[in-house]
């Protein structure tokens, strides 16, 4: 799935198009009766005028900010913050969460709002500005610079010297609240932790927790017992030099790959509300406890207080609980600062009490895969391919004959995953683009943007799956009528820049962020390139993006045995999009001279739109990864096609994974040719 | 020159030979009489002996520790941290900085050395292990993790709780200092700041600061007064939205290119001890005032006060000016944290009075050369290529009949560069290495070590010279004889490294760290690799190592304009080593389809061993690269080579660079030579 460039680990769809697109469709709607700024007026809201204009689509939050700054008054806040993450810093949040759009309207994924008694103001990106200008009514401010120093800047002029500036620990990363203390440090306003959320306080209709609970893994998809991963991750405490007494996990997936259990309380995302505190001879698990069944109770030995048992506690109590923790003498606790939130890393003192690395061990564990993690993981990347088969072969039959919308073929895709084994639907909302919507960063289609699919434009769509063994991803761009020769060439560049990194050599310990140029190298030689991240870590049936495998700088080294995304793309504004996405996983390579290298193992298998690739652009070598590719593809999803009787599927995947002739640049090509040029002519002067 | 991988800034060579070598040498000397653990003591101490062995080369450091610890009673410190740099953080140090070899003995270029009551201890690197057990007599324990965590762990072992740790804040960083405070933090141990050198105390015979002073720039090798780059730079403090009032300049290069003056208190760097505090209307030089001739004066305006005449004050003051300004209200000074020391830094208080970037604006000004400098800087380059081809051209005739050594070639290239216009010394001690001797890490040849060259070793020779336009950095690999396949191999694919980074083609404001690896690429795909970093800045009369610019992670983004040296290597343990070195510039670069792209154009202008390039591993880009880079050569160093009347290098020249014919993995030469396929086909069938 696309993702955000520069290290940001936060990425969810658009959901509003932008501001030129709707223009022009309200142009065509209003057979050119109104002009653009008339257009234009419709969907954004203008509070210079009086009265003030707002779109149908703008939330009135009178209200709401009312009843906040009623809470602040007592607690002598004059400014107060409001971060659109979770306590657990997910990339995805659970609807329950999402404080920064109750009190703003604004429901862009990322965002920060500020509240003070007389202003309020909201940051956000550019992706998202003119989704804000349709959302926020006049109460609110945009403000476009997202760095803290922006919003420190902004609560300096609007709070007095002296003043408080409220915030929820438990939604802030200790990175941000560094930056927003080092950016306030010298001003004399005080930023002042506020454990109990405001925001909860006068949310009436707050989405209460799913009643629905977790579950187990079965065995059949696990090599490790919980009680397994508890020894291993124990032994990682034991040989850290600076030996801790506790780990406390507070990403989601921490606790859900300790235990083998998942849940469903963030849309697409198997996790549930937890943390673990993890002793050398204790297991504190902190959950909704009325959510742990008897059964899940005895699988967690839960009945006992061995170093073996986990023994439940309830989900808030964490403060209290690591509080009483740290109140012992020589304990040292283990956090990773990645997804440690203020909250419990300000508990944590004094300082000597604190170990910190940027990632839990258990992240850096859960990064590499047992053998039972990849054979599963790569056998739900080989139903996957059915599915995604199945709706290009479909979508090239109907597209040229019958309206096919972008919602529509979302919607196929999803239904073509639901009937393979062991799915538990999309792993994120599928983003189905055609034309000048796949230009659009982070776009999933509405009823209201969706466009008609035709043998004119290029389609892209990118969508995954959650199986019990695997979370998928993938992404491919296809055109059903004749391409244009820039998108040929863009097209082939992508793919070149796929096959760069795929089948690149490279010492096990390399960090993604030094090999990533090799998706962008083909692009930058004419000039293009493309604006988010080269690829992230998948894992078995997690979040769809496994941080901190990837390529992003904050990313750790790559080692045989970690899954990624592959994803580079190319973007025509208003015109058209191209990404091709593809999991892979390092495996060891034999080399001529060294040992410990590493490269990548396709296990994606879908055919990428021959139509579309310019063969004359790649080398040889790009060549012959390409047909061992299909050849792969061949070997390992037609028997499954087989076995699913799928035949017209089967067909269609044989003609799309024949091979290429090797026209390309090859030296062996060369050599051969030469000789044959050496052959004729010599046979030319016999005769 | 050969740099140090993985963001470190320092590297001298090591003047020692490996322990392997030299019990090789010991077995022929000695004629088979001693066996090598014989052969082995001889060179390295044995402390565990009694009496202790010690060999000819160590230094007896009792009278230094004892004195300095006197030193240390008064001020109650129980020990004493004593780093290897200088005030300026300098990657070279003068021989009066060279306090940890005053103290110790030892002679490596990187180490930190502690002193408590009753013992010592010394830090260093793998690459100075032996030189280390060669240099230290019994007083000093060896310590081989050098992480500031292992020292820390020490001094907690080593000073009793309460305990002062005492450290000269002018030879600290604030990233060394504060990992110092982070590692000893929660231990009950106090980092003690002593701004007056302990060392400096006890050394009698320091040297003293070179008498002769400081000299100007001529004007032709300059494009910008200083009173322009004082302009240039005061506007990037008011530009700056934190509004500085003043800026520090602690580097030594930074005040040398702010005035277009040089020095030469450090071999081998045009430099002078010095600071700046540039504040918006005056300009403070903290200088030896005495070393500080009438003219100069005159040329830096330094009889007024006005924001362009430069008043000069002590070297020995910056301190307590410092504190005077700084005292001020509503002051705001601007560092750079990577050159700053702590004894500055700890004087710029409350926080509020502090501004940081990693660089400061000169460093990063400066990193970017004016039309003058990159002219210039070419220019020198043109020069620098003739007397490296006079090198190569006479070890070619003498190496086969004459007894030529590593240290006669190196001073061959010396001299021949003395002989250049405006040369002012080499650059660097220059590495001349034959065979297993160019394997080893920062080597360079001394009577002792030096080997005589032979046709059958490769030899690897990485020199350059200073000019009063430019400093410049080459490093070139031959063999005189027959090289082996393995070697052909080697070379090649570091030579399709240096190839593969000086094409590509990437977005102006790429970090080298993200295309690095292409250095790289062709040896990770045969299990080869380097263990060194992959460029350095270079510029105008300045150090050899110009940094904020080169491959490395702490290295600012490329623009146009941005000189630095390109050098993959390959080495193997005794036996042989390569590296092939060349200076190029970054420039813009025409694209078919974006703007604001670059590309690197090569300046170093030195043909490549002939005889050492498989060309069939060689794309036809690669071969299409060299064949262009040879037909520069000829058009820009031959007629320099005219000019000088040197007609034999001219002909060796052009014998050396005669383009190769397009014999590699080409699609151009694919594709013409299946259309001859076709056509003689044609041609064929008609018969």
């Amino acid at each position: 799935m696309h993702i955000r460039s520069a290290g940001s680990l936060s990425a969810v769809q658009l959901k509003m198009p932008s501001s030129a697109w709707l223009w022009a469709v309200s142009v065509v709607a209003l057979t050119g009766h109104l002009f653009c700024a008339a257009a234009y007026e419709r969907t954004e809201r203008n509070c210079s005028l009086t009265p003030p204009y707002l779109p149908s689509t703008a939330v009135n939050t009178s209200v709401q900010l009312q009843e906040l700054r009623a809470q602040m008054l007592p607690l002598n806040v004059s400014a107060y913050i409001i971060p659109g993450t979770d306590a657990h810093l997910s990339e995805y949040i659970a609807p329950r969460d999402a404080r920064m759009a109750f009190m703003t309207g604004f429901t862009g994924s990322a965002g920060t709002a500020v509240v003070t008694q007389t202003k309020a103001a909201l940051w956000t990106d550019s992706r998202y500005w003119v989704q804000a200008e349709r959302q926020l009514d006049c109460n609110w401010e945009l403000q476009k610079d997202v760095s803290i120093i922006s919003v420190a800047e902004w609560l300096i002029s609007e709070v007095p010297a002296g003043g408080n500036i409220g915030f929820d620990p438990f939604l802030f990363s200790l990175k941000t609240q560094e930056n927003y203390a080092m950016s306030l440090e010298s001003s004399n306003r005080i930023l002042k932790s506020i454990p109990v959320n405001l925001v909860d306080q006068v949310w009436k209709d707050r989405p209460q927790i799913p009643a629905d609970g977790l579950t187990r893994l079965p065995d059949r998809v696990l090599q490790r017992t919980w009680q397994d991963k508890v020894e291993q991750i124990r032994s990682l405490m034991t040989t850290n030099p600076y030996q801790p007494t506790a780990l406390l996990l507070s990403a989601l997936d921490e606790t859900a790959w300790l235990f083998n259990l998942r849940g469903n309380d963030i849309p697409y995302n198997p996790f549930f509300y937890s943390y673990t505190l993890l002793t050398l001879d204790e297991i504190w698990l902190f959950v909704h406890t009325n959510r742990v069944t008897e059964e899940l109770k005895a699988y967690l030995s839960a009945s006992c207080t061995g170093s073996l048992c986990v023994q439940l506690k309830s989900y808030d109590s964490v403060r209290e609980n690591l509080m009483t923790y740290v109140a012992q003498s020589d304990v040292k606790v283990w956090i990773g600062t990645e997804y440690t939130n203020y909250a419990l890393y300000e508990l944590i003192t004094p300082q000597e009490k604190l170990i910190t690395s940027s990632y839990s061990p258990v992240l850096t564990t859960k990064a590499v895969k047992d053998e039972t993690e990849e054979r599963i993981l790569r056998e739900a990347h080989v139903r996957d391919a059915v599915a995604v088969i199945q709706l290009l072969m479909w979508l090239e039959k109907v597209v040229p004959v019958a309206n096919v919308t972008e919602l529509r073929a979302a919607e196929y895709v999803n239904r073509c995953r639901s009937k393979q084994k062991d799915n538990r639907g999309p792993s994120f909302e599928t983003i189905s683009a055609s034309g000048p919507n796949a230009a659009l960063a982070h776009y999933s289609p509405s009823e209201e943007t969706s466009r008609r699919l035709t043998v004119d434009e290029m389609f892209l769509v990118d969508s995954g799956g959650q199986y019990l063994d695997g979370t998928t991803d993938i992404t491919r761009t296809v055109h059903w009528g004749t391409p244009t020769d820039m998108q040929k060439e863009a097209f082939t560049r992508v793919l070149m820049g796929n096959i760069e990194i795929s089948q690149t050599v490279f010492p096990s310990g390399t960090s993604g962020v030094r090999i990533e140029m090799l998706g962008r190298r083909a692009l930058w030689e004419v000039g293009l390139n493309y604006g988010h991240g080269t690829g992230h870590g998948v894992g078995n049936y997690f979040g769809v993006h496994e941080w901190p495998v990837g390529f992003q700088s904050n990313n750790i080294p790559f080692k045989a045995g970690m899954f990624t995304s592959i994803e580079p793309g190319y973007y025509k504004d208003n015109d058209f999009g191209i990404r091709i996405e593809d999991i892979a996983v390092t495996v060891p390579v034999h080399t001529k001279f060294g040992h410990n290298f590493l490269t990548f193992d396709t296990v994606s298998l879908v055919p990428y739109d021959r139509k579309l690739i310019d063969t004359s652009l790649l080398s040889a070598k790009q060549m012959q990864w390409l047909n061992n590719y299909y050849e792969m593809i061949r070997r390992l999803v037609g028997p499954e096609l087989d076995k699913q009787g799928l035949q017209e599927e089967k067909d269609w995947m044989l003609r799309n994974t024949q091979p290429f002739t090797e026209a390309g640049s090859s030296a062996s090509v060369c050599s051969s040719s030469l000789t044959l040029i050496a052959l004729v002519f010599a046979l030319h002067n016999i005769i």
